[in-house]
């Protein structure tokens, strides 16, 4: 592993010209010293300086004119984000001061930070383990009160926590059949195979419970996938632009328009919710619309939530066909379906319209009930409703604080090697394989549960991986 | 004048999305309070902290869910940027995050602050004059070293020292002549006039020195103004667009396409250059196009230095016309003026264009020499040495760290009023007008230099009007 903490490193960590101050993050051994060289105080040195004080200070630019009056406030090691010494400068926002203060700071000998460095560097001083720096992006990505919350926990180390409870249980079982390594010409069983399985399956099931909660995780983090489907110039475009308030994607009267899925996302009720237009579902001669489809069902299998939109001024039979065309793709015992009848501004008077009756009957059938709604995507009419019945639909989902969701895709796939590993432990343990065979995929579980978190060694490779997606100054 | 001031008021200081640490600032009387209703520190209270230092706490949202883990800056009054009890909150750079942390605090009773009110609030509690709270905004808007020290010095009271020592000889003279106004029935003359007529020059002479400083640092604050005449289709968009190095300006091959001005900026060797394009000067007989030279010619009143761009493939008396065209417009005792012979790319060889000595010819019959540039704007030929020939012109421009500059319209206006005012009192006092005459124009003198830096009563009204060019947490 390469070692950068020689360095001192500086960044800023918020960007210049979009507000009143700016601040600049120093971090390093000799973080204090370069500041010093730098700043002027009033009166002393921050060198001279308790941890947790702010000094007033000028400093001039690389030619000795006055290039700002800040606030510098000192952080000791370990006490500080990094566990290093640090200084955060506090200067006007200006680009060019900014511009000016970074390049006296290198010129008096620090080093500009790498994307992440400084939450590296707190990784690296034992201030946070993996998950936890992971989820500072996260921390600062998240938008709504749910994808915040599982974010915080995170970083709080809500996950990292039960993982090494987990992780407890699997080194206690392996130190055990170690020690039967040990004697293996005697032939004992320091382990009684029957409650190691059993161990075993209480982990498993765990591990099951965070890869199962990815899916929600996920979609809470990104948002939850709703997926617009129906035939084609049903009004799945103006659907979104409806629900958006903008004209977001291209309408068109012509049939076919939308070859490419388009994703927004909007917050209702503190829940994001991802929208994805697609093609319409139809038989296409063309090529590239074709494809189109295919990305269609596609994003249909996908999705959380399905609304089956419908052209409420179709014929019957057209009626039906798209419908089942749509409920044919859902996979009714995982995903939600909304059908939505569109174009209500053109049908006239409701009773009128035998198209409802119609659909009542066929998703009755289906055993689906209390889940058609009457839209215009034109007009607005209905939408207020649909909005509220996606937020019922989801409300369960906003987790409780203590509850511990996976969000992050390189956790998920170590808890599936995890749970795969555990298996293979499970099976080789109840058909009396020897200690030697069963010890091996239980060390790969318990390095999978490690990786996580950055428990045992970690390549430089991986936290390059983890940090390039961090923004300088993080 | 409105009183705000028993409010505590809130803003962000930084934007949030925009790097790792997002900053709140929270100024007034309760400000200390209010961050102790909604901080938990993990030992004692903000309430029992000195200034000047920073704290560790949690922060709750609403629902009573951990928000963030914070750093807070206790800053006491009046040592503080208000002269206020101040806190400044550090919070992870979300967007959702600061949100709520403007909600728990308005909740525990503070307000959301206005466009630049803590500085305005600085202002009212004297911790700056008003033309140094000016200057607030001009630090954080200066993107060249020579705006930036110019900005700086007024921050710091260069200009206010200047005006305080004028308006202080104004003042003394005043009470000279009030003194007189008392006795004014014994008909004494306490006063010397011809002494008062040679104090009034002096301060004439300053005032008019800082009035004249606006040319100039209103360039160096927008950009020295540049412009680009010539006549129609001489490639001015074209020359535009390779001093900026890119396709800004519409460029076409038909004459006359650039109707409206395009400016645009441009650091050079660290002066500011703002670019003029202008409509072609010719005949038109289209009105909408006529208004586009016309505006031309106000372009090349307004330049500090003129650009006249001619064809260079052209015949010898549509290029002396067209150079004389330019040359009229030109003020040759206050601007500068260099002619650039384009298309260097299309004419051959150097010797063969008779061109080049025509002009010369022409030039230094009216006393100009050595500012004939031969560039093509198409490949780029000589632009970078017309860049360099930018600098060289006005590089005594930037100004020495001492020298003090008008760059603010509000000043430049009240010093011209104070100018006519002094020129009143010196034609008064050599004419025997009585003292009470002498005096009017004298107090309103006073008046306009103590508007500059808000000695003296300032209006809400002016007030407003200044700080609602700031931002919000400014």
């Amino acid at each position: 592993m390469l070692n950068h903490q020689q360095d001192t490193i500086i960044a800023p960590a918020t960007l210049p010209g979009t507000g009143a101050i700016s601040i600049l993050r120093m971090s390093g051994p000799d973080a204090i010293r370069i500041a010093d060289a730098v700043l002027s105080l009033s009166s002393g040195t921050l060198s001279e300086a308790k941890g947790y004080t702010a000094h007033y200070a000028s400093v001039n630019d690389s030619k000795g004119a006055l290039l700002d009056e800040v606030i510098a406030t000192v952080f000791r090691a370990p006490h500080s984000y990094t566990g290093e010494d640090s200084v955060e400068i506090s200067c006007h926002a200006s680009a060019y001061i900014l511009q000016e203060l970074v390049r006296v700071l290198l010129d008096a000998g620090a080093r500009y930070a790498e994307p992440g460095e400084f939450t590296r560097r707190a990784f690296l001083n034992g201030r946070m383990d993996l998950a936890q720096a992971e989820a500072v992006a996260d921390v600062i990505a998240s938008t709504t009160s749910a994808s915040h919350r599982i974010a915080m926990n995170q970083l709080r180390g809500g996950v990292s926590k039960e993982l090494a409870a987990l992780r407890s249980d699997l080194l206690e079982m392996s130190s055990l059949l170690e020690l039967e390594l040990d004697f293996s010409e005697e032939d004992v069983e320091f382990a009684d195979r029957a409650a190691l399985a059993s161990l075993v399956d209480k982990v498993s099931a765990h591990v099951t419970k965070l890869t199962d909660s990815f899916r929600l995780g996920n979609a809470i983090k990104r948002g939850v996938p709703v997926t617009i489907a129906g035939a084609a110039n049903a009004g799945k475009s103006t659907l979104l632009n409806a629900l958006l308030g903008e004209d977001r994607a291209l309408v068109s009267e012509v049939a076919g328009t939308t070859r490419d899925t388009i994703e927004e996302t909007l917050n209702l009720g503190g829940i994001l919710f991802r929208f994805i237009d697609t093609a319409g579902l139809r038989e296409s001669d063309d090529t590239v619309e074709m494809m189109g489809i295919e990305r269609s069902f596609r994003k249909i299998f996908e999705a959380e939530i399905v609304l089956a939109l419908l052209d409420g001024t179709s014929t019957e039979s057209d009626l039906l066909n798209n419908l089942r065309e749509v409920v044919d793709a859902v996979d009714l015992s995982a995903q939600k379906l909304l059908i939505l009848l569109n174009k209500a501004d053109q049908w006239g008077d409701l009773d009128d319209n035998k198209n409802v009756s119609i659909i009542n009957k066929f998703v009755s059938r289906i055993g689906l009930k209390d889940n058609i709604l009457i839209v215009s995507a034109k007009t607005g009419e209905g939408i207020e409703s649909l909005k509220q019945r996606l937020i019922e639909l989801e409300e369960g989902m906003i987790p409780n604080e203590d509850s511990t969701f996976i969000t992050n895709e390189r956790h998920y796939e170590a808890l599936s090697s995890a749970a795969r590993n555990l298996k293979e432990v499970r099976t080789s343990l109840l058909s009396g394989t020897p200690a030697d065979l069963v010890a091996e995929p239980l060390r790969a579980a318990i390095s999978d549960l490690g990786r996580i978190t950055g428990d045992g060694l970690t390549s430089d490779e991986i936290l390059g991986h983890i940090f390039a997606h961090h923004c300088i100054g993080k």
